[in-house]
């Protein structure tokens, strides 16, 4: 049987279970209508494409579950409360149980976080998945990339590199302990956006990024918008017992610094403001006023790093 | 030279004329900022494939120019007025030239309805674009597909079918008078949202879409989520000389009805407020309690069309 798009629409897209009040008009329509409140309003669009953001043999609940993570990911990198999704997919063909896992992986997120999936636009062509995720934050509370002075504190959240160690796993370069496995994989496939941590920076954080390339990378683009330097002590890098128990030093720090897909946040604090932050983190350095981003190891020597960042072009 | 990112969208994407006092933070961190205001948020979103959505020798600049085309359609046909887009691209590879060509497309159509990019995405994989619009429009004055009544007139702005027989021409399947070439390929390549009448029809029209896949299938979703039927007057359809000196009776009929890409607006109108349209339009035919779409011809006889309208899938 070939479904059209508007009964693959209906079939898959239309029983989602958040239902929210300020959604006028939802599916259906040449566009959705939402009740914009008195607050900002945050935006932020990304495309996973097959063979580039995720591989071949990723499971459709996971391809879904994934670009919706990424997206209020950014999100949780401005502070912002999530509300609406839209989602646009191209599909080279219509496979009933692709889709019925694909839109169950983003609903089991979206759930989570009350966010409404208001509209679309369904594609003939290679398999490709943007999503555009809209948030809500009280007027002028964004946390931007810029903003970062000299003395305020580097933290992140939770752990870093275990993304792409669980990508050398899934791809064969790298063998590990199963107990690991799982963890790892989930990390990879089903990144958490750290919505709550973000909400609660707003009024603390001074910068704050998602870290979606890798630290240096991404840490990098705090620095250039802020015009800013930053030392950042290695051996403090909050590292998972399975990059400890499966990875050489270098290795390690190679993963932790430079392998993307994390989606763990980074995020500047002033000194002073360092007492509020009443949530799991790890201050892994500090901002300065001298250039560029400076690696350091516990000896006191500069840690040289080999591969800067993930570089889409 | 290879471009990153970076310098891509620092090259072709910043350099818009158009900035609004309402964005906050545009280009360039996690996700863009704007002001909502006290209006309803109108947000559509569209893919464009190549060649599912644009024949493969297509330029740059119609390609650009088209993918927002058909998104400021989309907000048209709620009454909406285009504020803000964003842009997800997927390139084979970066191609400076191009990417010139692109941008100019979509900024020429942007600066002419006051339309800022704010944001977007830039992805290796095949050639696809997708924007999403977002316009706005006061409390509740959204014009839906739903909405038309028994005794309704119908209408549609401009000409019918010229995209179609642009689509025919470029394929090299029809021959055509080459007074008409320019006229017909400017309708197949740059569509003209109609915002200015979709403005116009707020408070006046009971129901409006634009015409992607076809009068037909296009007015079909205004019945179906009406609940109610229609006829159609087939020879009052309004019809560009270029169809007339080029095409016979059947084929001009079968492009007016069911030719897509014209992006032109139909819509309904109660019957008493038929002397407020102050902009040119052609009335077509009726609402009927009669569920289904009637076409009749001069003679009062049934007019039968062979294809209803494109299928995406």
């Amino acid at each position: 049987m070939t479904l059209h798009e508007f009964d693959i629409i209906e079939k898959f897209f239309s029983q989602q279970s958040v239902r929210r009040s300020d959604v006028i008009l939802g599916i259906g329509d040449d566009a959705a209508i939402v009740q914009a409140p008195q607050q900002d309003l945050i935006l932020t669009i990304d495309t996973l494409v097959e063979g580039v953001h995720f591989l071949e043999n990723t499971s459709a609940f996971d391809i879904g579950f994934k670009a919706l993570a990424v997206n209020l990911s950014d999100l949780a990198a401005m502070g912002a409360t999530p509300a609406w999704i839209t989602l646009a997919l191209t599909l080279p063909e219509v496979d009933e149980n692709w889709l019925k896992d694909f839109s169950c992986g983003i609903f089991e997120l979206a759930q989570r976080y009350n966010v409404q999936l208001i509209g679309g636009d369904l594609t003939r062509g290679p398999l490709a998945i943007t999503i555009q995720a809209h948030g809500l934050i009280p007027h002028n509370q964004a946390i931007k990339r810029q903003g970062a002075k000299k003395d305020d504190l580097i933290y992140v959240t939770h752990t870093l590199g275990d993304a792409a160690m669980g990508l050398l796993y899934a791809q064969k370069k790298i063998s590990i302990n199963s107990i690991f496995e799982k963890v790892i994989l989930t990390r990879l496939h089903r990144p958490e956006p750290r919505i709550p941590i973000g909400e609660k920076l707003r009024g603390i954080a001074s910068a704050a990024i998602d870290i979606s390339d890798g630290l240096v990378a991404d840490l990098g683009h705090i620095l250039k918008k802020s015009d800013v330097g930053a030392i950042i002590y290695v051996d403090h890098l909050p590292l998972s017992r399975a990059l400890y128990e499966s990875l050489s030093y270098d290795q390690r720090m190679e993963l932790a610094l430079s392998g993307g897909d994390d989606y763990e946040l980074c995020f500047t604090v002033p000194p002073e403001k360092k007492k509020l932050l009443n949530f799991e983190c790890t201050c892994i350095g500090m901002i300065t006023d001298i250039k560029g981003l400076h690696l350091q190891s516990k000896n006191g020597r500069p840690y040289v790093l080999k591969t800067p960042g993930y570089q889409h072009f």
